[in-house]
């Protein structure tokens, strides 16, 4: 397969249409600080989204969603068990599923369960460098984030200032993005809701992983030029995604 | 009783005086996905929110109380079992409360829930139509919301494109609003955290219900003159609640 | 010694410029309504919020941090055990920690549960004269201020409209701020978040403290120019943070 570089910013206009059109579903299990903002940034995008983790109807949730979102950032007991349950209905009924194994990098008892977690295939799973190491054991150089994504069956959404996207086979940079998406909380965790919103309506987890992070990118260079800190930059990114155009995505797109 | 289509937006703009007067306590059980919204959304209005759920404090949280707020936007025991003891106090002292049965047509244990908490007679129930669907078992056509609200002895706020409100007795319909309150998270939670702070200071629950989505709705429409996006629109629409005046609702409102 | 009145501001100047350079890991233990935006003023001010409650690595994250809030504004069985957790991790790690004695007026579980962990010795306490009331069974008059500090072994920060800070041997007034403030939910519990962050770069609790309010205040007026409302002004006054600098702090300080 070749890397599909070129396209990526058509690719993504496509993949923003499908999601607007057909209004995806997507269940959240995600941490109380992020859940306002993740559900805000699924709605800005054109999905559905809920977040309920009540052992009662997370199976039912689940089965009625077109893609699922498996966030640790915080890590009870509660979220552990409706996550499992989760994720056992979202293996068997097809639907696609992201891991975001937030700050395991600060508590071994959470990586350990990142691990588990990984190894039940989900399409994709979005992290920082330091949840990279926690989880596979190595410095994401050279081959080895290819080669742990190819190993893992799954693709690898590695962000920082240069976002790494891989599915082992093909490897994506992208160098958009804006300081102040870093001093917003829960930014990474909406990447990874778009991740999930674009999984629901794009078979393909390389591309739907990508287009999800250029589109959070070049929405964080569109809004910042609008905010004048990160309080404003939280509403205005929110706008830039419900806005965002074909031709500002081939403008600005930064694909390598 | 007549209908009072024609007096409610001067006695929204009363009842709205009355709140920013008299600082009411409204304490909301509701989920964590809505709770910094809906906070902000009765401090805007000028009601007192209190948010905790601990089975050691609810009883005396709901009896300080001037309304109370159940939202069933999440679903857990501890939740149930908050939602059960303010509901009990709230009887037993008189404090009017509101019911909000988010998503109940996602989930069947849900919507028995919301079935037995609706027959413990809210003053007040503020919901879409898919949930008034799975409450009822019927569509709310002709005069089947009537006769629902007259059978529950409780006010029924249906949102939508058009807001229904009634007691069975008189039916008021409210055409304020805008798309853009579809795409913040909570919107709808905002809606029945307003019925409940209008509650507070109104004894006729249809006018305090009816009074409140006309406020959102009026509101929501000075906001998205002044928004760019959903995220820019859900501060605007606080600005909008906390800056609202009687001539705005006079000239603003669409009420038959 | 002297009351360090006049120096505030360019102190405040310097404790900022250090959060600044150094990222501090703020460990915070809050309530779900408060903990998006305690999280994004601490990103705002330059520190590195956490917000996990999990038994299994409270205090992991605890022991990795410079500083904890703990914020009892909801006021569950996970919460109370993380806190007990979390404040002997930081006792014996010697981690400053900040308690935030939310609500205590309006529930005597809480407020005796507010007791016991003010006698753990917190760096410092934030919170408004009706938690004091409740926390001291005196009202804060004359010297009654001063001298629970000095029998507490704790700074106070007493929030309102005019702010006191002491330590039982110097009292600080700081009369910044602006009305706004109080019309969004968490400004109090942000203002805890800002102190314990101060903490963690500055020894004199004293100085942290006051410095943590001044900052708020001062960024409250600010924000306050560009804000139509609480609903923008939330978003502005995380700008003001994220952009304050020593002019400004000189030029608008109140501090006697």
């Amino acid at each position: 397969m070749h890397a599909p570089q070129s396209e990526l910013p058509t690719l993504t206009a496509d993949v923003l249409a499908r999601v607007r059109a057909r209004s995806p579903r997507v269940h959240c299990i995600t941490n109380a600080v992020a859940q306002n903002f993740t559900a805000n940034m699924l709605l800005a995008v054109g999905a559905v989204p809920s977040m309920t983790i009540a052992a009662d109807e997370i199976a039912a949730f689940t089965a009625g969603s077109a893609a699922l979102l498996v966030n640790l950032g915080t890590f009870d007991a509660e979220r552990r068990e409706a996550a499992d349950t989760a994720i056992e209905v979202a293996s068997e009924e097809g639907v696609p599923w992201v891991l975001d194994p937030v700050f395991i990098d600060r508590s071994q008892a959470r990586a350990a369960y990142a691990r588990a977690l990984a190894a039940r295939k989900p399409a994709s799973m979005r992290l920082n460098r330091a949840e990279f190491v926690a989880l596979a054991g190595i410095e994401p150089e050279g081959e080895a984030l290819t080669r742990y994504a190819l190993d893992s069956l799954t693709v690898i959404g590695l962000t920082g200032e240069i976002d790494l996207i891989t599915d082992g086979a093909r490897l994506i940079t992208i160098a958009n993005g804006h300081p102040l998406m870093g001093r917003v909380t829960a930014m990474g965790c909406a990447g990874s809701a778009l991740a999930a919103a674009f999984l629901a309506v794009e078979d393909d987890a390389l591309i739907a992983t990508a287009a999800a992070l250029l589109t959070l990118g070049v929405a964080g260079e569109v809004a910042a030029a609008c905010a004048n800190g990160p309080g404003t930059f939280a509403a205005e990114i929110l706008d830039a995604v419900y806005d965002l155009d074909r031709d500002t995505l081939v403008e600005r797109a930064k694909v390598l």
